[in-house]
């Protein structure tokens, strides 16, 4: 029912052993920070399927390393404990059973200091393995390893808020969290972009996954498109003008998901006397009217649009005007299907296994959020969520 | 859940009076014909949500000329029936409360002689109508309404399919039926295409629906593309290498979908004493060979693919390519999501409702079935359905 | 989910073969009266789970002579057609396969008219059975399947009320109608009943089920009981009192209930133009205020007592007061469940089949209403359904 | 859906209070103690509905002392956090909302620590009370305090088990543990007794809840009773014979009970290697052929019944039988329904709230298990839980 990040093709192996080394320090210990404020009940529940435990993400992440990497290039290694492939194993059906996606949160253990043991324990194997030279071949998966944990770091923070921001008793997250101070405003604009051929794809060196390789040309007619995601003040004004009562701005499905799931605004907004708060990963605050709206899902991305009369962009303009937009506070729905690039092939074995599983039923989003990992904003990236989806640090952008 | 035909803007304007009303006579009979040889029980139930009651489609598609066409043109037109509005509206939320979708096959009244009588007062009101000249604007309606009918009459065809198909009994429907008669068999053969920019979407004279409109230049790398549509053959090899038991060729959703219904084969098809067979509007029968194979999801003709390791085309590719392809038995998914030509608009009112309400999750079909009414084959056209569709008349074109 | 009349053992072997053959005509001409006013549609539909549609039950009870009587005592009996079983069959698990339940409302095959066939060509055969002598298992038998039917006319009526009841368009089954004028009302009086041992279960001469029997002793503790069952108006008076409105005179799950089901007032009930109206086999009439309240479930039957501070009776007080008490125009729940009385046995075979198996979370209802058939109204009859029922004819009568 | 242990009505006053004192801290501890060799994370997840987190009950149980007796007792009382009331509430609809009770396990905060800090607050408030003169009025309370904190002690060991015995890893709770060693068996005897007129219910001094008053004649036929519990062993060859396989043995709502859930022996039981082991808080075992079964729904102890040609006891036999009968391993499932004892009134207010309100649609249960509470073990003692309900401590005697 949802999307799980999952690890596909790499093409970048140009970092040496010792660079190797600590960047894996590096990636591992960024897991941890991102924990360090919880208390050990926050790392076990999950609320609802989309969110994962806090610990799950800890353990699996540490899986990868010791299934992929450690049992078949380490000889003689041990297992820490040969159950938690059952227990951490996600998606990848051929590697063996998987704990059903909706009963992670009824797991109490492995503990927390299991997990943190588990870690400690593959972490030293890794570091020993990465003190020797390393074979093109498994730097390849070394890096993939690494943008696999990345991206469960943004996994962990949306899942965090989500299990935070949903308890009754709202407790902050830590006075200092990403997208506290938020950037400098500019007013928006529409930029007028020339119809033409484009060439759309990764180009170049760096790490990218397959799902942009395949560069190729798509033609463009000409558009516009804003130069700055939508304001909460802006879908304020959606909503104050009845936007969540009036079926005519939404697609037939978004309609029926309003009323059944009774949405009356974007996910972590309160009406408390008489005012409009969100819950941040700070607290409860009153909305901040110059921050991009966020935790939106695509039906609503595209109500609002209707309602302005105008559109979402598709994934080509966005990519094609990307350098003349300001993004990077939340991710963009675009109005793209996520679907192949033309030419795009399955890796083999496991770890492509799941390659192209998902281009089914889901849209492609553009840009990056506050809670992005580094290495993973880049102007050909494309994320990609089910319409329901609002968990996520997701926000709007208009085209016409 | 599903799809439902609503009509769009149309722009045909050149048939006369007179031909308006044998156009009418000959549209309206036809819907008549095809439930002819039904019980009067076969009119009533509603096995699936998917699949209406044929005496809601003919009660349907009067109450559309009754409500748009007679309501506001003839004077002192009277209701036939009042609460009519409430039992067949489908899905036009701004002309009243519509009866849920769901809740169709519990209805017993109207009876069919009803809604008989309902078609001969309405029919009566619109041919004295249509012995008048009529003004642009209701010419529009008209044959809006023509085509509304006429997408209607197709949805007969496949939900009486069902219906009879899934009745313990397995009733024919009638000696003669579409499709008894297969299409002459060609070899396939794979038409190389040149790359290059295509203009796609509709041109010219005759009836469109909007979301044909737009034509546009798409840009197409090289590809190939199959002559003919999978055989049931063909596809037999797939079920026969156990192609729905291995999760390598299947969407993440896909899989879900085939586990979770146990999903063996296309709908319609049984094992029996040891030789597969399938349900026909003429009975059960045993599988034809060289005939397209139909009445496969969009999970399955991607999972076919894959298997082959070969892919399905995109609709710029279907149409680009749709003259030197043979097609018109079955409907065939292609890689394209539903989604708007650069440039769609909504159009205003009750009519343009629903124009666009559609284009989320759900995959572009091209071609026509044999059981498509005469006026709605044409290459532009684009039918669309969601991805585990199977009632309908669908099959698989591969390209590469 | 829901109970259905099932026939168990039975005891009364003096009428002659005439007689059977006499009682034979009339049982089964009664079923063809109830439906004589319907149209053909109105046979098919089964609007919720609890609901047969009206050909079920007349081919059901058809099925019921064919399999236990015709196919084992006479010899060469051709069926009428083999794949009625799998049709008709309700919940004989060891005579084979059964159609589940909740798809009965998706067969619009067999016809009506086909089973009205079906049920000529058993009556010949049946007729003609009749004619000759039979032996005293034999006539246990036909007896049985007489109540067997009878039990089912019963329920012909109430899913009749049913399917009509629940038709956006409110049709009258016929002027006349059972119930249509009201018994002649009394005051109602709380009559003393004594301490003691009382004699309780079936006793003597005549047919009874088999949960009847194992006559046995009560203790009963001093009581009293209303000689009349509860008004529409005293019902009225709990709902305008607020009574759907506070949990406190409820059970936790018949709060849920009324939460989850959005209960507001007995089935049937309809607040129009400010005032109470209820629908009734003669169309939507305003409530009439003497009549006994109708078709409420368990939970308000419960909870109606206790905003009265009283209660109901047990089926041991009912049926010890029971020749003081004004009943017979609606079932009456009790607040004794379902459960076996001392020395129950299972009967042997498909026939005893099911005996017991309902004896588990119903409760016990006593009397008889006005669509009951002639037969089913004694004493110490034990009537019983799931507590959230509503669709039979049941009321309430207090005791203290 | 479920079960929950509410207090209702005392009549105890005879303890001083030093001994209420002694017996607050002796009560309060024993929460404490069961919860001893939990991991954090033990305390927080709910797999099912059914089951509640361990911090959940030690947070209500405080809750309970906290809202009854502190808050109208203790001038100038500060509650501990007034968001407590809606976290911890249960079914007290008269106290203030209530968190659902299926979200439960979604709640990491307050944390296990927290809940701790709120019982030495709670505790300290009390004790300081408790020094002092105590009203009868709040001697009841207390009591009531105590016993609804005992019986939560009974849902620790259930919920805990379940938590445990449901995790992968199968972890085991301690070295020791309630039930460890077995009671001395006996060789089972069937124990006539003879018909009569027997009081049932609660007589003289001593704590007992309401549902035990009203103590009442009830006659009862001759009948015997077996003197123990049905063992494994004899449960085995329940198993062994098909008894899960067979609909004869089974009411309708308990086969499809058993084939919706793939039902095939006890809660607990496993079939590892050809041998049938359970899961018990010391770690997976063999089966101990001796012991009594335990783990079974009422379905299943009325099936196995039914397969012995047998039956199960009322709950008014067992009462008169009860001090001829070896019992306390396991509660047992009666053949009564959980309904009023003649002369049962509702308590005013929320403390009696609940009293009758779960006196529907469940079975009474008599004697007592392993992990009940010292106090909890009496004759009269009705205990009742949901036909489906396993998680609790419960087997089978049986009667004819």
């Amino acid at each position: 029912m949802s999307y799980i990040l999952e690890p596909s093709l790499i093409l970048e192996n140009t970092s040496t052993g010792n660079e190797l080394l600590d960047r894996y320090i590096t990636v591992r210990n960024r897991s941890k920070q991102i924990c360090a404020p919880l208390q050990t009940e926050d790392y076990v529940v999950q609320p609802v399927a989309d969110v994962s435990p806090p610990k799950w993400h800890l353990g699996h992440t540490t899986w990868f390393f010791e299934t992929f990497i450690l049992k078949p290039n380490v000889i003689g290694y041990q297992d820490f404990n040969a159950e938690y492939n059952y227990v951490f194993n996600s998606y990848y059906e051929s590697v063996g059973v998987r704990v059903i996606r909706t009963n992670r949160g009824n797991l109490s253990r492995p503990t927390v200091q299991d997990i943190y043991a588990y870690r400690d324990y593959v972490d030293a194997a890794m570091e020993n393995l990465l003190r020797c030279e390393v074979s093109a071949e498994l730097h390849e998966l070394l890096v993939l390893g690494f943008y696999h944990e990345e991206q469960h770091q943004e996994l962990l923070w949306t899942d965090i808020k989500y299990i935070l921001g949903h308890n009754p008793l709202l407790p902050a997250y830590a006075e200092n969290y990403p997208g506290k101070n938020s950037m400098p405003k500019n007013d928006a604009v529409f930029i007028p972009i020339k119809s033409g051929l484009y060439e759309i794809g990764h180009q170049g060196e760096g790490f990218y996954f397959d799902n942009e390789l395949g560069r190729h040309a798509v033609y463009l007619p000409d558009f516009e498109i804003s130069s700055e995601p939508v304001t909460n003040q802006e879908y304020l004004e959606f909503i104050q003008d009845g936007g969540y009562q009036n079926f005519r701005f939404w697609h037939a499905e978004g309609w029926d998901w309003v009323k059944n799931n009774e949405i009356k605004a974007p996910l972590y907004w309160h009406f408390i006397d008489g005012e409009w708060c969100n819950y941040t990963l700070g607290g409860i605050k009153k909305i901040d009217l110059q921050e991009p709206v966020c935790h939106v899902s695509y039906y609503e991305a595209s109500a609002y649009a209707s309602w302005k009369g105008l559109r979402l962009p598709t994934e080509f303009e966005w990519e094609v005007a990307s350098e003349k937009l300001n993004w990077g506070s939340v991710w963009e729905w675009t109005n793209s299907a996520y679907l192949p690039y033309p030419g795009f092939v399955t890796a083999p074995g496991a770890i492509g296994e799941y390659n192209g599983k998902f281009m089914v039923n889901q849209m492609v989003l553009r840009g990056a959020s506050v809670v992005t990992s580094p290495n993973h904003s880049r102007k050909t990236y494309r994320n990609f969520f089910q319409t329901s989806a609002r968990w996520q640090y997701i926000g709007i952008r208009l085209a016409k």
